[in-house]
């Protein structure tokens, strides 16, 4: 990396972090609650207006359902919560839905999960920034049209704060979640207490009225359950606290626990007022101004709370730009939930060989950097694909939620069944066990419901999606395992090569081919010689004389190229000349470099090219040797002393010690006394050894 | 390369040619005519459409002097084809307006030459793509949405046809330039004698009315110069011919010339032709509907040639198609003139080290590909900047076009000034040099024209362009010699390495490290260590145990990373070790490979980004141990045979033999006799030294 990358990649995302301050990541409670439940409780700014949209479909009276509707999700939620209230005792590591099913309900239950999780931290992602965009232009209309840029601007900011390390994100989001929690509570406070004296707040849409006729037998309930399964969006995000439970501070189980019932005690209350608030309002609100009468021209349609704010606090009042700004940002920032729990799924996923090895590495910064910026990366996609519509996007979300709802509690069931087998059946666990039963069930029967409802208004990606990534991911560990069984090193050892035969790539004679000629003949080969291939013969004639020349004992070798392609020529030359299985070919290929990466542009990368072909050769070594031009400023030590060396001798289980202090390098590093080989005697130094002259 | 990459490359532009196939591909003048000429040509099919563009700015009035427009553009057309016609004769290898300023102006004004060029060349397809496809949808209305998709998908066609080679573009172009030709004059010819039969056409058009009235004082003559300038474009492709010289048939010159005469002739009778006609036909077009009055509902404004055409032929006739068609192909196909021209030039430049050398490489088809690629993609990126509008694209062309036409026109004045200094003024020469000095005067004159008349309508783009072209180029050519200069072998030869320190990085113990080792011991360095990054101690413990259960007689060294980075301890490491300035560190790098592309991207790049880091330390050769998975296939012979290979012993200048002949290489390559080293013999053959257990 030259410096010209490191400076801005340093400002954007600060200074490298060293292994060991992974500890200091650790969370308490006040600081847990917006990291994991922002995603939960900021989904109520969404979910009662996806009810009302549906139901807008069957017109005023079918409108009238929404509190009792809003009454089953707010039921379904404090069941779900819990459930995973006893994952987060029964799985102190942590407890996600990958975890669970893995533990009890075995490999491929687990993967359906991951990918369901997977395609759900994507949708949090999408759907929360959206939302967040829509509330904000409710507030700002003028920046209406700005839409999806908005979207991918917050996601970019999202992205590096991640980038940075998730403490930090933990203190810039404990303003926005108690923000909108506060500003929303007294907004419905103030909205009942009016009412109650008399003053009932009236939306701005009240004069409004539908088109649609409520519709009857079979299309009614259908239209009910659409309206419910849009409803179950609020439950999105209930499971990021049992993932999270290693990142709470001590005690971690009971911090995560009470952290999880405070949420969901508060999206209850949250969800129940704004839906009644909302009929109270006689607020209307539909997908498309077709669906409405009376508009008065001019009319632009803002979101449910935006609406609820103005009616209570007055257009364009601080109330109002309180309730607004907030839920932009709890929305916006209620992302960072999947941002968190990504990553951290994708390095388990990682580590268990399911995907690729780069996920499960730590950056810099001590967070999974690859994780962070491919979700930022699909997420946007997603946006730019859907055009910002949070509706459009919604139907792909429910229905990966509710998969890894449903197998994470039906595993909860198994495990309190093995617990049982193994010590006895206790009340306790009977009553621990129907709590998670109920769960799976209803989640189960959610599932159905948001299958068939949802399937043909954009859900059938997903079912595509889920599959797609479970089979990736069993593909990728089958060619995980097929090259470690590959690589494990055979009891014979390997033999070492009886011959070494130099072959040194020449295209003219410069500095750089005298440099590589002098070190191919440092190793001593058996034999040596300088390969040139002829792509035109003028100045292939012009080598030839001045090898003659310069009388350069090495012998030239010339193959043609009809092609005018290096790489092809070379291979068939070192095809032929590789014979015993016991022998080398060692090819040394003369390299200079520049130091700017513009410089880079002006010099053919056929050298890289070969030397990747190269590597599909048995028997075949590939030595660059690189010859440094002036541009091109030498290594130089940024940090002297800051690892520590430890030499290993042979034959003893010497630990290496793990702490940090510098240890003085040897300037020669140790040989093994008495090992056959290498010995620096054999070889007699000859000081005014040259080639070329 | 993948066998998946090569077979569709391999269908797209066909098998590898030969280097000696070049001779192959001259040209006829009945092929070279459409090669070179559709530019020059072709531009009639909107030069006509600009004149009466600008003039439908002044009203009615104005547009009645088209005519005397069009008169004064070919009498420079008549002009500048002289003048060109004496540098077919003066520059048989190429007079193109770098060589010609090369020669007589210097390298500056070349350079500004071949910045216009480029900028030309660029235009060239971007223009004439624009306005085949502007006359394409006059005749198909319904395709008018997808313009710019149809603009894309042409480039994209002649992008592969000239991968493939010049020669068969020369055949499937001469249809549609001949077809073009006598499908306009027929039009003309048809068109004139019904008009002195007394039947005399009427435009689809006639019955509109200008709004605009006519300007007055200087307005009046800045439009006229406006209009004079636009017509210009005419001229655009006129130097094409004296270009390509080198890829006539023999008589070159001479069939050059004739070709180049024949072009300017029809050029001119068809551009006054075309100007007369839509005076006649009383035809009314305009840049906006705003300068239009009584405008029938749905009207859609059509180019002037599908006007013509209609109103001589009737609309929607064969007559009609005929015309349409063949503008549309030979504008299409006009752009060709542009990918035979650039990267032609783009590869002189890169000879000449003004451009990036891989410019100067001729691909699989014996075409410089690289420069063909660059060509298209600019112009689709203009086409989609401008949105295919071809009157804005317009103001972009014509000010190369006239910047290399002065230049090459003043530097043939100079090669006269140059020749009578040498053999004295002739009345032969006094008349070249009186040509050549006219029309530079005249081109120079429109050059001013243009500039003053056309900047603020786009062509400061083009007066931004040529600058930066002209200022990287000289940093290319500076770059390029510094280099050079430092590449040059110094008299003294290179020290040969006094000892070699092997290091062997090593990250688990597997079959590719112990292969490492051996190859490492193989070379008998004066020094040998393992290295070990520790980034997990866990992982390093296991490696320390296994070690030493394997009994390994090489040392392990271990460097702890405090940021989970391989790459800067390894670096750090080898900084401390390399103490003399005649050791050599080989750093022995373990790789697997595996065979699939997608199977790489479930494998850490660690490695490459290591071995490019390693580049810059002085002192240092990187070895590649390659370990090859069973999915990655082993190199195969695919052309055996194919290769002539030539063992040039040192102390004597034999030549090698240029034939393509196979010859036997032996299967060691050949050493030479009383060479100090290297000498097999030196060591000693140990066949059942193994490294592991």
């Amino acid at each position: 990396m030259t410096t010209s990358f490191r400076v801005p990649k340093r400002l954007l995302v600060g200074n490298p972090m060293r292994s060991a301050q992974l500890g200091e990541t650790l969370l308490p409670k006040r600081l847990a609650l917006p990291v994991y439940c922002s995603d939960a409780i900021s989904s109520n700014a969404y979910a009662t207006q996806e009810i009302l949209l549906v139901l807008a479909l069957g017109g005023a009276s079918m409108v009238l359902l929404t509190p009792w509707i809003a009454l089953a999700v707010v039921t379904l939620l404090a069941l779900v919560t819990l459930s995973y209230r006893q994952t987060c005792y029964a799985y102190p590591d942590g407890g996600g839905a990958y975890a669970v099913s893995r533990a009890n309900l075995g490999r491929h239950a687990s993967l359906v999960a991951a990918a369901a999780l997977m395609v759900d931290y994507v949708m949090t992602v999408a759907v929360s920034i959206a939302s967040g965009v829509e509330n904000f232009v409710s507030a700002f209309p003028g920046l209406a049209p700005y839409s999806v840029e908005l979207c991918i601007g917050f996601i970019l900011v999202l992205t590096v704060m991640n980038l940075r390390g998730v403490r930090e994100s933990g203190t810039a989001f404990a303003i926005p979640t108690y923000g909108f929690i506060i500003s929303v509570y007294v907004m419905l406070g103030a909205g009942f207490w009016n009412a109650l004296n008399g003053h009932t707040p009236v939306a701005e849409s009240a004069n409004l009225g539908f088109t649609n006729v409520s519709p009857a037998g079979a299309a009614l309930i259908i239209l009910i359950l659409r309206a419910f399964a849009s409803g179950c969006t609020s439950l999105t995000g209930v499971e990021a606290v049992s993932n999270g439970v290693p990142t709470f501070r001590k005690p971690k189980t009971r911090n995560a626990s009470i952290t999880l019932l405070l949420m969901g005690a508060m999206s209850i209350v949250m969800m129940g007022g704004i839906a009644v608030l909302s009929t109270m309002t006689n607020l209307h609100i539909a997908d498309s101004m077709d669906e409405l009468t009376n508009v008065p021209a001019g009319y632009e349609q803002r979101t449910v709370l935006a609406q609820l704010s103005a009616a209570v606090f007055g257009n364009n009042s601080l109330g109002f730009f309180a309730v607004q700004g907030f839920t932009t940002l709890i929305l916006a920032l209620a992302a960072n939930t999947a941002f968190n729990g990504f990553p951290i799924l994708a390095s388990i996923l990682a580590e268990d060989k399911y995907m690729p090895k780069q996920l499960g590495r730590r950056g810099d910064r001590l967070v999974f950097s690859n994780g962070i910026i491919i979700l930022g990366s699909v997420a946007a996609g997603l946006i730019i694909a859907f055009n910002g519509s949070v509706t459009r996007l919604i139907q792909l979300y429910i229905l990966g939620v509710f998969v890894s709802f449903t197998l994470s509690q039906t595993g909860m069931v198994v495990y309190w069944c093995r617990h049982a087998r193994e010590n006895g059946w206790t009340p306790k666990l009977i009553g621990s066990m129907l709590v998670n039963g109920v769960g799976a069930l209803a989640t189960a029967v959610v599932l159905g419901i948001v299958l068939l409802t949802k399937f043909t208004h954009g859900a059938y990606l997903v079912v595509i999606a889920i599959p797609v990534l479970f089979f990736v991911m069993l593909r990728i560990h089958r060619h995980y395992q097929r090259v470690s069984r590959q690589l494990m090193p055979k009891a014979a050892g390997i033999t070492l090569p009886s011959r070494i035969h130099a072959v040194v790539l020449i295209s003219q004679l410069n500095e750089p081919s005298l440099k590589a000629l002098a070190f191919a003949r440092a190793i001593r080969p058996s034999t040596i010689t300088a390969l040139r291939v002829d792509t035109n013969p003028v100045r292939t004639a012009k080598l030839v004389q001045e090898w003659s020349a310069r009388d350069i004992s090495v012998p030239l070798t010339i193959v043609t190229s009809a092609y005018r392609d290096l790489t092809e020529p070379v291979l068939d030359y070192l095809a032929k000349i590789h014979v015993g299985p016991r022998d080398v070919v060692q090819v040394f290929i003369p390299e200079y470099v520049v130091g700017h990466w513009w410089e880079q542009l002006l010099h053919n990368q056929s050298a890289l090219r070969l030397k990747t072909r190269l590597l599909y050769m048995p028997g075949v070594m590939v030595t660059s040797v690189p010859y440094q031009l002036r541009s091109a400023e030498p290594y130089v030590l940024e940090r002297p002393g800051a690892d520590a060396d430890v030499a290993v001798p042979p034959r003893s289980a010497v630990r290496p010690s793990a702490e940090a202090e510098p240890v003085p390098v040897p300037a020669v590093p140790p040989t093994l006394p008495g090992a056959p080989e290498p010995a620096a005697g054999d070889r007699p130094t000859r000081p005014g050894a040259l080639i070329g002259r």
